[in-house]
C-alpha cells in the first residue's frame, strides 16, 4: 500500500504528463469506486456534489466537519490518490484554511482545490505551511472565478484571470484552475502565460480532452457535472414513470451483483 | 406542516388508490429532492443504494446507526411521507426489529420494508408493538424473497410466496411485497390471493405501471434500480472521457443553478 506522501508525489507528477491528467469528481463512495474501477489514476471530489447529496446548497453552507467526513470516507474507499475540493477553505481567514488543510491531510487526501476569494494568496501560503508542519505533502490547485461571473469583457477577463493565477502560483500553488473558460485560443494563451500546470473544467461545449492536450492543458476535471448528470437521469426516469409508466431510462443500470462486488461484497 | 401520524395515515391510504402508488427509491438528499420535486406523493429509500453510497455492500453490512442517520437526513429534507427499507431489521431477533422500528419512527419515517428472514412474522409483530408503545403509526410492508432465489419451480414458488405473504399479512403487515416477480398472470393471481395491498418491484421487463394497475397491484417500487442506473451513467461517462475524451454523456445534467435551488440555495 502506497503511503500518503508517495501518493502526493505521484499525484503531483501526473501534472507533468504523459497525457492530460483526467480527474473525475466523485461525491460518495459508489461514484468514487466506479471512477477508480474505470481506471482513472486519481480522483477528485466535487464540493457541490457532496453538499447536494447531503442536503445543502453549494457555497460553504455544509459544515466543514461534514465535508471532511465525506472526503475521508471516499479516501478510505479507494486506493488511488484523492484530491478534494474544499471551496474557500471553510472560513474567511488564512487560519481557517490552515485548519481545513490539516484536517484534510489527516483525512488522507493528497490534494486540494482552493477557490477564488479575498485572501486566497494568504490561504495558499497557510495551506502550504500547515502541510509542512505535518511533514506532509499537499498538491494545491487554486482557481479563479473570473470566467464564472456573468457578463464580462474577454480581454479584461483574461488579464484579470492571469493576474490572479500568477499570484496563486507565486504563493505556492502547484496548479491553477480557470473554471468557466471554454475558448480554445484563450486556453492556449493562458497555458503559456501561467507557466505552471493549468486545470480546465470540462463541461458540454469545452474542447475535447485530446484538443485540450494539444493546447498544453495539464489537468481536466468535471466539477459537479457527473453528479448533476445523474440527477438528470433520475428526473427523466421519474418523468417516464409518471407518463408511460415504463422503465427504459433505468435500462443501463449496473447489475446489482456487480455493484455489490464493487463495494466489497 | 403535517404531523408524522397524519403522514402515516395518509401514506396507508395511498395503498387504496386511486391509481397505483408509485414509490421511487432515494438514497441521499439530492435523489429524494428530485423525486419529491417530480411530484411523487411519497418516497421510499433503498437500503442497497444507501449502503453503496456509504461504501458497504448490500445485506446488513452497514451499521444500523449509519442507515438510520441517512434515513433521518432524507426524511428531514422532504415534505412527503418517507418509508424506509430496513432490510431484515438489523438483527436476527424480534427485539432488534423493535429497536430499529423505534429508532426509525424517531427518525421521522412513517413506513418500513421488512425483508424475508427467519422470524419475519415475529419481527412484524414486534414492529407493530414498538410503534404502539410510542403511540405512533407505522405502515409495514413485508417481502418474500421467493422470486429472488435462483432456479425454482413456478408452481412451488407461488405456493410458498403466498404462504409467507399471508402469514405476514396475518402478523400485521399493511402491504406485502414479492420482489423478483414479473409474470403478469402470476401477479394477477397473487393480487387476488393475498387479500391485502401487493407491492411489485419494477425493473426493466416488469409489466408497465398501467398494466400493473389493471392487475390490481396497489404499490410499485424501484429498489436500487434508479441508484444503479446513475452508476451506469457514470460508467458510460467515464468510458467516453477515456476514449473520445468528450462529454456528451453528461449533456442531460440538471443545471447547477437549478440543483442549487432544489437544495434550498
Amino acid at each position: 500500500m502506497e503511503s500518503q506522501a508517495n501518493k502526493a508525489i505521484q499525484f503531483r507528477q501526473f501534472h507533468r504528463g504523459p497525457g492530460v491528467l483526467i480527474l473525475p469528481n466523485a461525491w460518495d463512495v459508489a461514484s468514487a469506486r466506479i471512477f477508480e474501477n474505470a481506471g482513472f489514476p486519481a480522483i477528485a471530489t466535487t464540493s457541490a456534489g457532496i453538499a447536494f447529496s447531503l442536503g445543502y446548497p453549494d457555497g460553504q453552507r455544509i459544515p466543514r466537519e461534514e465535508m471532511l467526513a465525506r472526503i475521508g470516507r471516499i479516501v478510505r474507499a479507494v486506493h488511488v490518490p484523492v484530491t478534494a475540493d474544499i471551496e474557500a477553505g471553510y472560513g474567511s481567514s488564512a487560519e481557517a484554511a490552515a485548519t481545513t488543510t490539516r484536517e484534510l491531510i489527516q483525512a488522507g487526501a493528497i490534494g486540494m482545490n482552493l477557490e477564488d476569494a479575498s485572501g486566497t494568496v494568504e490561504k495558499i501560503k497557510a495551506a502550504r505551511a500547515a502541510a509542512a508542519r505535518l511533514h506532509a505533502q499537499i498538491v494545491v490547485n487554486a482557481s479563479t472565478d473570473v470566467y464564472l461571473l456573468p457578463g464580462g469583457n474577454p480581454d479584461a477577463d483574461y488579464s484579470e484571470a492571469l493576474r490572479r493565477l500568477v499570484a496563486f502560483r507565486e504563493a505556492g500553488a502547484d496548479c491553477v484552475f480557470a473554471p468557466g473558460l471554454k475558448d480554445a485560443d484563450t486556453i492556449g494563451r493562458l497555458v503559456k502565460a501561467v507557466n505552471c500546470p493549468l486545470n480546465i473544467l470540462a463541461v458540454p461545449g469545452t474542447p475535447s480532452i485530446p484538443e485540450l492536450g494539444r493546447l498544453g492543458v495539464a489537468r481536466v476535471s468535471l466539477g459537479s457535472g457527473p453528479m448533476r448528470a445523474t440527477l438528470g437521469l433520475l428526473r427523466r426516469a421519474a418523468e417516464e414513470l409518471k407518463t408511460s409508466g415504463t422503465y427504459s431510462t433505468m435500462e443501463g443500470a449496473v447489475p446489482y451483483a456487480e455493484v455489490n462486488k464493487l463495494l466489497g461484497g
